[in-house]
């Protein structure tokens, strides 16, 4: 991809450090000392500690919203100090810098990697290297170059896709041809219960009989038909509503779906397609 | 207005959406694609959720210390993806963009809007727009046009001021010659109880007798005079002074007026004028 | 220090105003009013209310990677509105406007301040100024005339070093030849304990005897030696590491030690050198 050399691009975090400490400043500061133009833009740094399935899934329905040539870093990451490797990946015309722990596979899925390297050359780290905070020591640093210009095959070796962590994320399935189960992958800032389950997926579904009904569930407990707008349940009742990120999602009409179905991050989710019976005579 | 050429002014944001989620972050990736050069400033997005009253009195406060050509986009939005109209105003030299849903009636209250539209040129929305966030899909790319220099008539047909949505956010209001009565429209990161009643009111009721004794009360229980500086009480005493954003607030020396006076939003605020009694003899 | 003409600096921010209000958002507002250019990055606005401690030892360890010339601003102020003075310093290529409440202590002890003024001249403050909000109407318009370019001098008289309020910041200290002592200085936000206890100190104790035996404890409750790393004990086993400041933490690997160790902020940090026993024969 040819980058202008007028304007550097954007860079964007995605971290589970929280805002109280230095932490997230500091990979600013560094960037900033590397990179001076570059804007740098919070996607979030409230992911749950280490939570690498929520993290997944914020940055794949994230990304795609930002300007080509965005380098977006993912910072989720319990190996840190240890033996996993920290990946460099062009996907399109999006960068990402994220270790080797499941973080990107949602973002691989759905674009395949054009290319994809192992982090490795030390010169485009910080010169001391904590062993607690590789977010400012090493993928700021990182980042700040590419957004300068730096091609990604300098950062270090290829790496075939074949080798990434995977199995990471959990995919809903098909467990008969009328159902399709998944699981709640995050719970919003609202409450709303954030699934897994795709519009593909129900689409499948549904094309499977005449005229479906669909019956969606949170832990075996119905919760009704999917709906396109909030206001066509009533106040405070449950509803399921393809969202923001084109996933299913779970929430209650001018309430909280966490708190109303006192569910969690892991329950289960299934839709059922049945053909609906006549109506009685 | 005229706007330079050379730059581009800044776009706020004032959402209830949290840092959590990716929501905050996709509206700047959405911004950045059509207007590169504008860097977005937040204001807040701990707005408690469709709490519109709340974020009216957060936004009049803010908007004037911004600069000149500065775009407001404040989204608290309980009616998402129904009937309710999007607003577009120019207020002196200020843009905002916001549901027409009471939000902006503290911020045209004081200013006279010299255009005020309704939002509805969806060439310059994103392609699809989504049941859940117009936040993403409709306020911010209408905000990044308007960075761009977009005139105001062009996002849809004039709305005339008494046809919008009012009546929404509570005003301080006087029971007697002697007394005002408001509410608590907000509690803040330091507990500080931020008050409806505003200086004009109080020297309203300070003007119509001689030397008068001003008392507060919240939920009438009472709390003191006015103070101007908080050292003018004692240690953890409970004082009434006219805070940052020149209205009353009520706060706690080196504590939390909330959990001191155990009050909430909405509780009843009332300063009472009285002639002092001559000292004994 | 000489600055270049094409490009202003940077402003950081550290304040204890939380993020829920208008307040962090209007005081960049001010800047972009003063210098349409200058970006600012946010270090923390989650200081613990007041917490001068944890707000020292949290710029000292986030100034340092910035880029020369940024303007680091730190609010947390509990004297505002009294007789406090206001600090402007320049330590090496950083410049910093802060109370004089021991909020520069850490900073300015191991950067000799090459100039050091009391910040009086109102005409680089807002016109009005508030009795709450100095932030907004002081520190801001302040920092803003810096980063275009303003001598530091032009802000009011130069102040002694000694002058200055000092003594609020904890030191780690040593009991004894065997033994330094320190505390716990904040918590972050995966649970750690952040202590006041350097690297120098630990060489100290440890040049003393020949290949000493180092054991640390927390409120008098050992917790084992000094790792590298997080795998180097149990999953769940509390740990004592360097950290990402230069100085001593407490951590438990894959969990929280604020929680398992019960400790908090201001709690005692032991480290005891002895000499290993020989092996039983």
């Amino acid at each position: 991809m040819k980058r202008s050399k007028k304007s550097t691009p954007l860079i964007t975090l995605l971290t589970d450090f929280g805002l109280q400490d230095e932490y997230v400043g500091v990979m600013k500061g560094v960037i900033a000392g590397i990179s001076p133009t570059t804007r740098v833009v919070d996607i979030s740094h409230h992911v749950d500690a280490q939570d690498i399935v929520q993290a997944a899934f914020i940055l794949a329905a994230a990304f795609p919203y930002f300007p080509a040539g965005t380098i977006h870093v993912a910072v989720v990451d319990p190996g840190v100090g240890g033996e996993r490797r920290i990946l460099a990946a062009r996907c399109g015309d999006h960068f990402f810098v994220a270790p080797d722990n499941g973080l990107l596979e949602r973002v691989l899925e759905d674009w395949q990697a054009a290319e994809l390297v192992a982090v490795t050359e030390s010169r485009y780290f910080l010169k001391r290297i904590s062993h607690t905070f590789h977010g400012r020591d090493i993928f700021s640093p990182v980042a700040a170059h590419l957004a300068e210009g730096l091609p990604l095959a300098n950062l270090g070796p290829s790496v075939a896709l074949s080798t990434l962590v995977s199995g990471v994320i959990p995919r809903c399935r098909f467990l008969s041809k009328s159902r399709i189960e998944g699981r709640v992958v995050a719970v919003d800032h609202f409450g709303t219960l954030m699934t897994n389950i795709d519009k593909t997926g129900i689409d499948r579904l549904a094309s499977r009989m005449a005229a479906p009904l669909l019956s969606v569930e949170v832990n075996d407990k119905p919760i009704g038909g999917l709906v396109t707008a909030y206001d066509q349940v009533a106040t405070h009742a449950p509803l399921a509503i393809f969202g923001s990120r084109g996933l299913l999602e779970i929430s209650v009409n001018c309430g909280n779906a966490q708190q109303a179905l006192k569910a969690e991050r892991g329950d289960k989710v299934g839709v059922t397609a049945s053909v609906p019976k006549p109506p009685a005579r």
